[in-house]
């Protein structure tokens, strides 16, 4: 174990990472300090606060981070209609850069020398909290518990705490078997009955979307306004990042929309079994496709999609700080300035429909040009033969071989 | 107007290529062969052998291609997840291929110089009836009407249709705006107050699905069969590529699945905007993905899912009949070995929920090592550091820079 | 044909588009704005000039382009090492977005409905000219003299510059049998002998170049120095753009370097062979790779290797003034901040090497990590085995399949 | 340390390995099976079974694997024209998946439990033989001694082989300071003075050319004639691949050809400078594509190009013994059916030249088409304008906008 003098730790004031806050204290022998970040999760942050400073932390920071967590990595991350495997919407993955970098910012403004989290050795998130610090100041040191120590199972954590006195509160709910993760974008869960892939999953897991079953019998429009790929407003009223996240979700969970059920290859080599509440991020990629689909130039949109791909696994495996993403937000971002508009959509019981689409300023939907009706000579028929011959012709050629 | 002697002609027994068949007739003074197929449009075929044959037709091909467009088209392109343009589920595009193979096929039986059909110059399907002809029989001559006479106008034709007794049938339910295709995968829907794409399409446009509102307040759970990336039996039944097909369309449209409202891009340079019915296909995408999920390595799948909007320009485009859309398709192939299992899916008031995949001899998820239980040594956790420091290298070199 | 008022027509001076110049007059009975541009082609470009008066051609428009040729569209194609095919150096291609630049500019200025160019209608560069021009100006008319008339062989083209008093200079060195074109990046040769592509080319066609036997026996260093991307000195010595690409190009020529011969797929659908001579092009590419090799990062770097053939082929299709090739250059500039240092090359008979490279500011080589000495600690090699180990876990779990 | 039984080892003969040998011997206390494979390098191999026999081994595999080597992995990657970054030939990349091949084939047939290699901890030649020999038996255990042991330095191993009688013969040249590493492809060399990025190689490092100035002054012409992409024979005389390799190999380096100096990226994270000759790969992969070039679709060979970069990086970083690097092969056999014909190249101090290439049966090459002259209305040049103007369209309609 290298000499460590200062270390700041993610601390959620859960159990498990006081256990990790009290072994650090214990088994490097240095100070730590403690930072709670408000992303969303809906759970208070000020209680980590008073568990604390019980375990004797002096420098302790909560903060709010949900409009800048919202603004800096969820929107730029939906300009890309970012889906990871074609399903997961990268819900866990956008939070951890912010993480990684507040715990950096943080060991800085403190003088530690480390950081340390409590994700385990075998999931993506030890990789994004990592890769992110070490892109951010190369030469921290990290500690990561899961990986290092021999509390390996429940009892020998539970043993740990009785033994430190620290308080194991019971879950107001009791009986979660799930792993579970949340921000502002999702909630997830994995672990448990879910490690049968073949098993469904039980309806009184879910907790942010009420199942299409139970959603309202009446479907509910919506209109959402974009300014250069961003939402800025909803039904007429312009609205923060963070705003415009925690209406969707609401909104979207009531209509029991954004519940995904997926096998994921993890960064680290094994496939698992999550499931994910995405209501509001749903909602915003359907949307910013329709936005997209009437205002992008077709070969910007196609070179889009072939990179999606790409960049969606970057964020899943960690390199948000890596110059490779930012070079490719640099080319999403130049291709957003005319997604202006609006979209509106249908939600219903599970279902996200666009009916319809609009910008006054920047549609290239030409009405007089795709007209089945007469054109008035806006498009040239004829020119379609001259068109088709000459792609035409390589095949031709080939064809005579 | 060059020489023509014989002229095979896409027929489907309507308004529009009666007048077409005509017009070859008296415009080119030739003789016409006439082609209709059943790819499963959902209308009777056998109605156009009389028409044609009032019209002088010697030579009547028609032909029930369900099979064959279900078993060598479909399922091929279903094996590579293709969507075109995030959201368009590729129904015509995949049709016109197997018509194009057929003119040639049959142009080569009957001796004819030339072929001909109804798409207009704005279209994709011009495109693709026509580089599929020239990809088949190089010296083949080519036909569009729509391109070149002065029947510009809904007037014109009917002018035109009374003027050489061509029976203007009623349609059944009268007043259909809209312009329609249909096939196994498929119907579709352009024109009409489509035109504009802020306006919601009516309730009573959709013709082969009901709406979620109206769909079962009853779930229903379906089990599909994989065997090489390819549905072999529903609910433990062996069916037939077109039988699986029929049966999904009828089950899924039930539901309310598979409703597709889109602003899309032409090969010709225009956005127009389509509503689509795929219940079928919406479900067996869902479920091949699932199934992929289980089975396929990480790589290979990322590389498929980077690939993919290539593959589906390809087919939008009309290049089925290419050297790079069987090269693209070989690798596809040969990724499909191991994609055997099966999908359990959930239909509901427009919603497809995978619930469940199993694979007796193909899974590749580990139990073992995925768990968040004690794994029996499975998977080293502190492998995982080396893993993160070597990945992180050339982020930190960076970062001192 | 329809109306035109004034046209704007690349104009060489030379004999095809001098009889274009009179064609335009006498066909469309509109006024002729001439354009000739120095561009590097080692031609002069002020006879013009008489020429275009004694047709009685008011407005003439004789441009300097060379510095805003290499600065605006050779180095920024440089940044992104553009090859199209694996050998083509876009000599051409990246001359043409520039001139139709040009021409629509000018027809602004002068109030012109038109413009006109001299490329046929088999090649590219129609493409390129007409491409652009619509880019930069929807509703320009384009007369494409080539595609139009019947001067479908030389020996008419002589009977109309002789029936309409058209000098035809004799070619001082009278007999190439070549299509040619030059600009600051190449000179092309295209047609004669080279159409039989088992053919060699001949010695006494390449004219920027002596040949490998005939460059000095002796070597020469050369040092490049890069700012972002781009060659700013030579030798220690700071250089414009384009004396930059004058400087290698007469050095690079005298030692033999840039020739190329190759058979290219053109966009309209046909192969073609063309020898090409780059000298500066040449030395430029080689040079900026090994500058990116010492200072960009590896993931950087991979992704602009695989968007290379895109763009590159951008470029050759014609495609420059548009959104995707925009898009796809805010990306490759961002990429080049750092591409800053010295890259010293050894010119020999035809073989430019690569012998040295360094970056005081930049260099990601560190020869702390990389030695094959003691490193100090630098570098842990035990990370190796976890790396390894969970790189190959999605291996081992397929094998046991 | 764990429990092993018997280990294969990759043994060259030489210090290293042998040193190795004993050190598994004493450490492991197992018995250790000696592996040496004639791959090209041009040194004897057989005296490794006396310095084997010498430290008591008993199962001795010495294997002449030249054939297997050139036919079937060479052959594969140079059908992909594969290049790393642009530069480097990947020669020792593409030999160490045969090596791991053979470990487990005899680990399997002598019943070892383990595979032992004599690579650092800092290159990418151990990501490459482990990740193969994972991917072809999963429960193998690897011994990768310099990750292991404490003979960090050259002083320490020299006292280990003094300590066990090792004898350390001198190199006949003597004063190689370079890591070297060498097959039928390749002979590469690193650290020493290369170290420095911006020192040129000494003349005297290289070993398998002379410098392009002490080569010929006369040039060499020679005629390749390609089946399936592959070569099968040399001026018109059958060779197998191993023969063509090692002719090519001799009058390649007799020319001064394939001479590569590079600042590559490795795996692990670091930056390091090689310098590399390949004669015969230079040679092949230029023909390769010039024989393309003629008898490949457009978009297949465009495909390939964006592709191979990713090709390239799965055999740099040791994939090739997993599924992506299968299926994309897959591909890119599929596209080489018509890549027959003869390639003429011509050889010049250090140049490749293509001077002429030509297919009897697989052109794609159409003088009729691509004629200057009159093409006897083979392509209708006004075709070009339809094609023009739809793939203008978009263009136009957004600079409307």
């Amino acid at each position: 174990m290298s000499e460590i003098k200062k270390v700041v730790l993610a601390y959620s004031g859960g159990l498990d990472t006081s256990i990790i806050l009290k072994w650090l204290q214990e088994e490097y022998d240095c100070e730590v300090v403690t930072f709670t970040a408000d992303i969303g999760q809906g759970e208070e942050v000020e209680p980590a606060r008073a568990k604390a400073e019980a375990m004797g932390v002096k420098s302790i920071y909560i903060d709010d981070l949900r409009e800048e967590f919202a603004r800096d990595y969820v929107y730029p991350m939906m300009r890309a209609n970012a889906i990871y495997e074609g399903e997961y919407r990268l819900g866990t993955s956008i939070a951890r850069p912010l993480i990684a970098k507040r715990l950096i910012e943080i060991a800085n403004e403190t003088g530690a020398d480390a950081i340390s989290h409590g994700a385990t050795g075998k999931g993506n998130d030890q990789v994004r909290f990592e890769l992110g610090a070490y892109a951010l100041r190369p030469d921290i040191k990290i500690i990561a518990p899961w990986r290092e120590w021999d509390l390996n199972s429940r009892e020998k954590l539970m043993a740990y705490a009785a033994e430190h006195n620290i308080s194991v509160e019971k879950k107001k709910d009791g009986k979660s078997q799930y792993s579970m993760d949340a921000n502002l974008l999702h909630i997830s869960y994995e672990g448990g009955i879910l490690e049968d892939p073949w098993a469904e999953a039980e309806d009184d897991m879910w907790r942010w979307s009420v199942s299409p079953e139970e959603a309202p019998d009446q479907a509910e429009y919506v209109e959402l306004e974009f300014s250069k790929g961003d939402i800025v407003a909803i039904n007429g009223k312009a609205k923060t990042p963070a705003t415009v996240m925690a209406w969707l979700n609401e909104v979207g969970g009531k209509h029991g929309i954004g519940r995904d059920d997926i096998v994921e290859n993890r960064y680290v080599g094994m496939k698992s079994r999550g499931c994910y509440e995405t209501p509001a991020g749903t909602i915003m990629l359907r949307a910013h496709r329709a936005m997209e689909s009437l205002t992008l130039d077709r070969e910007v949109a196609h070179l889009k999609d072939e990179l999606m791909p790409k960049y969606a696994s970057l964020i899943y495996n960690g390199y948000w700080w890596s110059p490779e993403r930012e070079m490719m937000q640099a080319m999403i971002d130049q291709s957003q300035r005319h997604v202006n508009g609006t979209v509106r959509v249908k939600l219903y019981k599970g279902n996200v429909s666009v009916v319809g689409r609009k910008s006054d300023t920047d549609s290239l939907f030409d009405e007089r040009i795709a007209t089945f009706e007469d054109d008035q000579g806006a498009y040239n028929q004829a020119d379609a033969e001259g068109f088709i011959k000459l792609n035409a012709l390589r095949l031709r050629i080939g064809a005579n071989r």
